[in-house]
């Protein structure tokens, strides 16, 4: 079962004459319902046929509420909808011509025989396909359904209207073109490879929900084998984001990126990305978590990616699990899983404590537990105080780096990007409750986007030529 | 040089106060232009700013109007747009979401966490995906830019224009969401491995320009290894739409299929594809000729394809070349190249000859020579009657395959096909100058769509329940 928002039903009721509505509406109430829109189908000489749409707290009280009314004396339920599923029918996205194609000259200009000329500009110069092409504007959204939301390994075809979701945001919050590359393999060598062959399209590879530790090196070998930007936002969204959220957090505070010491509690792909975006902002006391306790640079870990976190971090050398690892720290990042975090563990913190308890669906230590003994606290939810949300992140980073038709999304690009996110909240408006902006605040795209592509220019990875053509 | 077409230029003009617009365009016309709209963009004291769009019947033409206008007193050209180059930038094509995400109630249906249930959904039952996913209405357009137009092997990136103006067709016509698919290998193992692995988001597969005899193997392997239809157009639509034109084409002089003698001449992707389409509409009589004279089922050829062909026609083990393959012939199906065909092949068919000469983008014998010596002549070309265009086949082909869920495209739905393509063809219109209907004849998809789905259930590939649900 799965909580949190969006949950509602549409229902068609028949309703015999002279059956009152306040009843019907007392009952659905009563069973655990919210009415939130009431349409009449038709009115008839013995009934009324109504459409009501039902917001519900859970799942269940669907059921309930429908027993209810199948209960009622003189309703007929006729048909039930539920909404989440109404809007996925057929898909969320579609593919529309830019131009109408009305007549015969209409033909000729977009397929052939005028299109031939313009093949050949690009056969004659391939950098042509960015300006005469999907390329300048397109991004592939690669999953293989292998680490879904919190849902795990559900396969390809079950992860797609995640993706589609995701194209949704790229082309409403950035104007980016997203198409959804849903792969029926799992293996490596193969992913790269299919990644590879279906490039020449794309401006940009999104990977995304692709399970660790096959994310690391499938980024790795993509990165260095293509010439177009490979993002993996599960690992480096999510980094962008609470480094943008930490940054006004330590404003607030009044302590300094450079003093502060900070635990990662999770080393997975998220927990690595987090890291290495905090040292390269300039944080230089990171001690990482995970199953064996705090990982230390002599003890033998046969993860790799241990390895290395145990190599460039801990430099106090810490022994222990998460209570040691937080002795006197400023700041908790978790991304692991419910119920990692306790009251005590928060207890042993410095001063004004700032913890992100990020695990999806459900943040490391209940929210209202934390509250009492934290300064600032962000989770990953959307029904609690400020959210780090992806959304903040990927359509301004793609925006920028298509703009700059940038080679490679780096390192700065990312920090500029989070500086950018940190500057949508302003120095007025910044407090405990609010050290991220809104998703749906419109200047966030604008802000990252413009910083990203900058740092593109700066970095030297940038490959068109007019940077006073950024977008405003 | 491509002619063709489509050519046209807008020609901004600075038009000095008491220059006379009559003399300007009398210089257009002179040099070869035809003048089809004018905007006046500005007007000023001393001159006149004026949007000049011209048609020319070939590329040079415009270097020749340019330079009229250089010379011409009064006037300056400030700026030369290419109507063709301008309707590419950026690409023709886009990806929309079908609704808005307005609000925090929108995101959480159609992203986290709403979206989680209907993931959940396809997971228990994978073929929800082709209800609540783009699969049910999507095609991917693959190629590996090897074989395209006339222009040849030009690579990926210089074949997407062209896919994406066949994606703008799939949905102008057929309202069919398709997304180009432009593989950088070219080896076919790699390509079949490619499409397997980005199959699930798609419900089609259409191949296109793709050289033979690779085209043949690849097309082959996926038929046989996915459950969504696969049709290489280049084979399949231009044997569809020229069946269809054939169909008219014998009611016409009054002859049986079944009678029928027919010469295919170039034995590559579409001349396979074309006698293959005859054989299964009840044809019997058919030769083929290619570099080596008529293919001969004792001869011995290196080409498989061939050799295949070779022993499955010539039922009259004819030798020789193209005159004698022709010599009482009804029918020339022409997909070879410019030249081929010449007056005296003409003048030793049976009565009223019918010539499809299809060779692109110049045609086996100039339509002019060929018209006093046939009864029927048909081609690829716009600027002639009978146009053998592709278009009219491949939007209504995967509309009907998607409406229906087929598993495949079969011959038996390439056959209601093209029976439906030809039925838009009234019998009070049909005669020797229209056999096949305009591209731009709305009836033509429907039609194709609903005969290719009902073709779907009778052979038993359609996947989708209900056949009353079919699209008017």
């Amino acid at each position: 079962m799965i909580t949190g928002g969006g949950f509602s039903i549409i229902v068609r009721l028949e309703m015999a004459a002279g059956t009152g509505f306040s009843q019907v509406a007392a009952a659905i109430a009563d069973a655990g319902g919210d009415i939130v829109a009431l349409d009449t189908v038709h009115v008839g000489r013995h009934a009324v046929l109504r459409d009501i749409t039902v917001n519900l707290r859970r799942e269940e009280d669907g059921e309930q509420v429908l027993a209810a009314l199948r209960n009622h004396p003189g309703v007929r339920v006729v048909h039930v909808s539920d909404r989440t599923f109404l809007v996925h029918l057929g898909g969320k996205i579609e593919v529309q011509a830019k131009t109408p194609v009305k007549n015969r000259d209409d033909l000729s200009r977009v397929y052939t025989p005028g299109v031939a000329r313009v093949c050949l500009a690009i056969r004659d110069d391939p950098a042509k396909a960015f300006q005469l092409t999907i390329k300048r504007n397109t991004v592939a959204v690669v999953t293989d359904g292998t680490a879904v939301l919190g849902l795990g390994d559900i396969g390809p075809e079950a992860a797609l209207p995640v993706m589609e979701g995701k194209a949704m945001l790229f082309k409403q919050f950035a104007d980016v073109d997203a198409f959804p590359i849903c792969l029926a393999t799992r293996d490596p060598d193969e992913i790269v490879r299919t990644v590879k062959a279906i490039a020449p399209a794309f401006g940009g590879i999104n990977l995304e929900d692709i399970s660790a530790p096959r994310c690391f090196e499938i980024e790795t070998r993509l990165k260095a084998e293509l010439d177009i930007p490979v993002f993996h936002d599960d690992q480096h969204g999510t980094a962008v984001v609470m480094l943008a959220g930490l940054l006004n957090a330590v404003r607030l505070v009044g302590k300094r990126l450079t003093d502060l010491k900070v635990v990662v509690c999770g080393i997975g792909a998220a927990g690595v990305a987090c890291t290495k975006i905090l040292l390269a902002a300039g944080v230089q006391h990171i001690t990482g978590v995970d199953r064996p306790g705090i990982l230390h640079p002599e003890a033998a870990y046969d993860n790799p990616v241990w390895r290395w976190y145990a190599a460039h971090t801990n430099p106090e050398r810490r022994q222990g699990g998460l209570a040691e690892a937080l002795d006197g720290a400023d700041v908790f990042i978790g991304v692991s899983g419910p119920g990692v975090l306790r009251v005590e563990h928060i207890q042993r913190m410095a001063r004004d404590p700032i913890v992100f308890a990020m695990a999806n669906p459900t943040p490391e230590i209940p929210p209202e537990e934390a509250e009492p003994y934290v300064r600032i606290l962000a989770t990953g939810r959307s029904d609690y105080p400020n959210q780090i949300n992806n959304v903040l992140c990927f359509p301004g980073m793609f925006r920028g780096a298509l703009d700059a038709r940038a080679r490679e999304i780096n390192e700065e690009m990312k920090l500029a990007a989070a500086r950018a996110i940190a500057s949508c909240v302003g120095e007025d408006e910044l407090n405990e409750q609010y050290i991220v902006p809104s998703v749906f605040n419109q200047r966030v795209v604008k802000a990252v986007s413009r910083a990203v592509a900058e740092a593109a220019y700066q970095t030297g990875v940038a490959r068109r030529d007019a940077p006073h053509v950024l977008r405003d």
